[in-house]
């Protein structure tokens, strides 16, 4: 297997045997402090030194292989920030975030992760609808960034989404996560304040012992049929181009976030048959039930020999094919969150739902419009936040994430 | 280095350079799936393959190397179950936790652990006070169980403090941990009702690129002075001899659990001077004031030039010493917990303190009673809540962790 392979790989979600690939798509990008070695693939002791760079085309944390670790949270500027506030806090947070990156952790003040490399940080940064408005910026909000519609499963609570501005935090090392969140929170002390906060995780680094698609808490394989950086049309599946509109947002992406609550009593109560159903695929190793394996494409037309189809209508693998959603594409990047019980005695746990697009009409909302219409595993599921961000490309050396926005 | 050091190291709570001391320790006790390898230390690979054995002298996850994800949570029986109820549970809990922590995770019924190994997997069980009144087993209750005194800074909530029946969930992985967490639940059910359950973790293996002992969420290199099995008085220390009192306690040990609060803003508020003169200690690598690296002795005795003492009279180092405490020792293994955000906006994060002896009021009380009287740390903690579990021997193959208490 070639590393373009593994990073392609890892990219979908995949927790690899060996970790490789995060550690090579690090190194693709130049990224990676110690060398990846050994028969087994990487040592564990180049956990903690990998970096992911800040500066690029893109912010970190859209194509980084998922770390085990992150924080979302979302803040609103303070009513007497405006442009001015808000240029102030961006060239702040984005100082920090190539700091925190680069393994210079003392800039968090916490001393928490005096000892551990970056573990793979990341730090992103958007900009939600409200933004504009609460800093003059209206005529420059995106067409792309009008409130999603509302789905006919939602139960939003308001306070947990949207927000004036989105941060995403990963890294490979909880500690370093933590200290990364401290830190973006004290640097918005009096020019924003906190909105949600949401902690989420992945399986370690190391975990599974063969390459595969991650799991999410249903025990689904889930994010197979990602698009990867080796599809001709990724970049345009989920990056604004250079030429795009409006121009501060070339190299960016819309990020939508959900916040889905699994019932895991009911889908823990259904048989591993029942299970099938729902998802299309067999939930032991993501093969769709017409055969193969996890990679192999799934034939909806097949049908069993009583003519009926092997993959039901409202098949979950089906209703979300891009055959079925006239090839809306999006990148999946999600992490599993718990926390906790709930007062009825369920776990409060499922998916912090992430995903990336160059256009989140074309993209979330038709595949999510297919699912409100007919999907049975939304019978599992309940939406319980939502947002979406506007998040545009990389800083260059020298530059601040938002610059081209808040400067313009 | 040898295997011996490392896996000393690693049970001080040391989040080593490489894992080498996890895998090792598990090698030690027979237990590694796979063999670690390379010079970097142990590929990323063989995390998930690494086992604990379930049947032994003593339960494990006490002396085990802290893993990187945590469950904690407390039952209390239902109304009927009674004795033989209790006995069935227990019996179920075993053997599920001897084939979960064996790798055969299809056991969990959830599937969301089925490609991973066991990854260190440990599950650990423990009676409160009230188990035995409700079992009729009262005059089996260990002295040693009886209820902590009250602290001058607890605010405890009884809803999340003690209950009659403990469980500790430890893994390498979150999925696999979540996994366990849902079986233990599932098999209780109609036997007994969870009390509260809470989140830890600890830090990455491999994030770390010395070894060290690991830090909690204040920064605090925590858990340098905890005593090591290469100890002569390790044993006595931590665990019920074989001809201990009662009887069915010998090779078990006594937990005490605290739920720490960490007022994180008040400590950072703090300057680096500050905080060193709380603790005693350099929090950047947690070596004393009075000089030397992390495993100095740290000298009580040295003053300054003007004669007053370099280690203050309420540094945390000095009123937790041995030497203060009439030898008092203790295991400490606490993990971090970190559930979002209060209502005031403060970070609900801090410590999930549990400490293993032989006799809690000898150990925890004597130096929480210290403490009490007069630590600098403590105005930077509050104690949310409080359990004392008596943690029965191992189970040997073929019986059940309890049996002796429950059949007797």
């Amino acid at each position: 297997m070639t590393e373009g392979t593994f990073s392609r790989r890892r990219l979908l979600g995949t927790a690899t045997a060996t970790g490789v690939a995060g550690l090579a798509a690090g190194a693709t990008s130049g990224a990676l402090g110690h060398a990846a070695a050994s028969e087994g693939g990487p040592a564990l002791s180049t956990l903690g030194s990998a970096t992911v760079p800040f500066h690029g085309t893109h912010q970190p944390g859209i194509t980084t292989p998922l770390q085990s670790r992150s924080h979302l949270l979302a803040f609103d500027l303070a009513e007497d920030a405006g442009r001015r506030g808000a240029a102030a806090l961006l060239r702040r947070w984005s100082t920090l975030a190539a700091e925190l990156m680069a393994g210079r952790l003392d800039e968090t003040g916490t001393g928490i992760a005096d000892d551990a490399g970056p573990a793979s940080l990341t730090l992103t940064f958007g900009f939600g609808h409200s933004f504009f408005d609460a800093t003059g910026l209206t005529a420059l909000r995106p067409e792309a960034l009008r409130p999603l519609p509302a789905f006919s499963q939602d139960a939003l609570d308001e306070g947990r989404s949207h927000g004036d501005l989105w941060v995403q935090i990963g890294a490979d090392d909880p500690l370093v996560a933590f200290g990364a969140l401290r830190a973006v929170r004290r640097a918005a002390e009096g020019s924003a304040r906190t909105r949600w906060q949401m902690n989420g995780f992945h399986r370690s680094p190391g975990a599974t012992a063969r390459p595969m698609t991650g799991r999410n808490l249903m025990g689904q394989v889930d994010g197979t049929n990602n698009p990867t950086p080796d599809d001709p049309d990724f970049e345009r599946h989920v990056f604004v181009p250079s030429d795009g509109e409006p121009a501060w947002m070339a190299g960016g992406s819309y990020a939508v976030v959900r916040r889905i609550r699994m019932l895991l009593d009911d889908w823990e109560g259904a048989t591993e048959e029942e299970r099938a159903r729902v998802l299309g695929r067999r939930r032991s190793d993501g093969a769709p039930l017409t055969g193969g394996d996890e990679r192999t494409p799934v034939d909806l037309e097949a049908t069993e020999t009583d003519g009926s189809p092997v993959i039901a209508a409202n098949a979950h693998v089906r209703v979300t094919a891009p055959e079925s959603n006239g090839g809306a594409t999006m990148l999946r990047r999600s992490f599993s969150y718990h926390d906790g019980e709930r007062e009825d005695g369920s776990q409060d746990a499922g998916l912090l739902f992430v995903c990336w697009q160059a256009d989140p009409l074309r993209s979330f909302v038709t595949v999510q419009r297919k699912l409100d219409r007919g999907d049975a595993l939304s019978a599992f599921l309940r939406h319980e936040a939502s947002g979406l961000f506007a998040v545009p490309g990389g800083a260059a050396e020298g530059e601040y994430v938002g610059q081209r926005l808040v400067e313009s």
